[in-house]
């Protein structure tokens, strides 16, 4: 499934969980509320708020419990051809999926090519740092850049969302423990980034981090370590690489990271960028306002953000 | 106010919100509730839970609104005398009164002594970075430290806590933000901390992060730049210092971080530690199982934790 947090074009309600098939919405909970009905299950309906929540942050808090149900849910409407109303995708506007995670653990330098046009040294461990969550928006946001900048990047990710709770996790299982994919610009201001020691500042300005446009669920992506990744500014290709490039693969990361830090459902992992990046450019090319980001990422899909500087 | 997060010895319901008065124990939402019934509102207790809630994240969530509404129901029970049931503060347990907050960043690098120590240079911008809520632990818990280390090490910090949102503040203003202070020991393992040139592995593994004892509201510290503030380890000290000793003080923070990222009731900054450390000395002193550690804040109070290693 492609899970997406989405609300009517129409409307100023909450974001809720659905599921895009083809050009169609399927709203989740409702379509569990419908199978719930054709198995005469309806009295529990009372509690779908608590074992499948519409609202997407609490979802994913779930995590693969929750998504277990939205995939029986999604077949049911799939195969029964039941009668529920659906959106087009032309209707619906596309929000962060992944909005109130608990972390956001970056690693960087993980792309050879990426290091040595950083001048860096190939790190002997994965180098990990911090997003707040004022940082993210959605696929369809703008992101934002101030004066506070005058270096913003664009950095392409791919990005893994816990499912369920990891700590000390071998590497052999570690891909059980992934709700799904989805995909990350990690913007980075070099200017700050790179005035003190420790990236954070850099890394985290209010509402400059797009991520989606939704979760791919693992069972989609037997490989994660073989995707092609790639962005383009204003329609011209700056990065292009694979993710069979990463120096430290998932199943190394989820090992790694679980050894350290306790993983909860809902938190999100970027796993670096390759290279490709205005600041190594010669010479170096930033984000300004109107600028168009997509980024690519292959068995997932593509996401556009406009920049707007803001006064 | 000293506004703690409690629950009582002999039963292990949730932790609520209190506050400490000589040996005894007010609960706020109980005291609230007094109150209300006192002005002949009782009619709105029903609302409780949203105006003012028992639980501790969701009480510092709200920020200073619902510190006023305490400092009135703590006024009212003082003044009145009336007969709450008070718990004594040798039946409670003191547990973390920040346990999650939507953010925790830490300054490094924020006292001259300790720069030196460190054989690092004076910052010219803070050097900002972050623990995960997976760290935090209450006053009275052991600060747990594993093979994953060798090298534990303890710090010493101020940190206050945000009381409404914050966005782009003046200086001047800064302290108007703060709900209040506590102490936190910034535990590093240095080894971690220091293998990549990104510190966020070594400050966040679980349960290494002790914060309290309590939060004492500003209204109570007038100039949080002039508190001693001081560590032992197993009753020897190790660090002794003064807040005057900041390299960039309480007000440049809040203007400097909240200019880039919005700041929110119950995020928590912790601002830095002095020199002692153990990392410093000749030869280097790192923390084991069964070491008690002791830090103390002026108008604060001390908080104590022993550091168990768990196989």
């Amino acid at each position: 499934m492609k899970l997406i947090s989405y609300q009517p074009k129409s409307s100023s309600k909450n974001y809720r969980i659905g599921a895009i098939h083809g050009e169609s919405v399927i709203d989740i909970q409702a379509a569990y509320q419908a199978l719930l009905v054709s198995r005469n299950e309806g009295s529990i309906a009372d509690e779908l708020e608590t074992i499948l929540p519409a609202e997407p942050a609490r979802f994913f808090a779930i995590g693969l419990p929750a998504i277990e149900k939205a995939e029986e849910a999604y077949q049911h409407i799939l195969k029964s051809k039941e009668e529920l109303e659906r959106l087009n995708r032309e209707d619906i506007k596309l929000g962060n999926p992944i909005s109130a995670p608990g972390k956001v653990i970056c690693v960087g330098k993980n792309y050879e090519d990426h290091v040595a046009e950083m001048q860096g040294d190939i790190p002997e461990f994965p180098v990990l740092f911090a997003k707040f969550n004022n940082a993210l928006i959605g696929p369809e946001d703008a992101i934002e850049t101030s004066d506070a900048t005058k270096k913003l990047d664009y950095e392409v990710e791919l990005a893994f969302v816990i499912g369920r709770e990891a700590t000390k996790v071998k590497r052999e299982d570690a891909l059980s423990y992934i709700a799904g994919y989805t995909i990350v610009n990690d913007t980075s201001a070099r200017d700050l980034q790179k005035r003190t020691p420790q990236w954070l500042q850099g890394k985290t300005l209010d509402r400059s981090t797009p991520i989606g446009p939704w979760v791919v669920t693992a069972d989609e992506i037997d490989d994660p370590g073989s995707l092609s990744i790639r962005s383009f500014v204003n329609g011209v290709e700056r990065q292009a690489s694979n993710t069979s490039h990463l120096i430290f693969d998932i199943p190394f990361l989820v090992e790694f990271i679980s050894n350290l830090i306790t993983l909860n459902p809902g938190d999100i992992i970027l796993t670096g960028t390759p290279d490709g990046v205005g600041f190594a450019m010669d010479p170096p090319q930033f984000l300004k306002d109107g600028d168009i980001v997509t980024l690519e990422i292959e068995k997932i899909g593509r996401m556009e953000n406009r920049v707007v500087h803001i006064k």
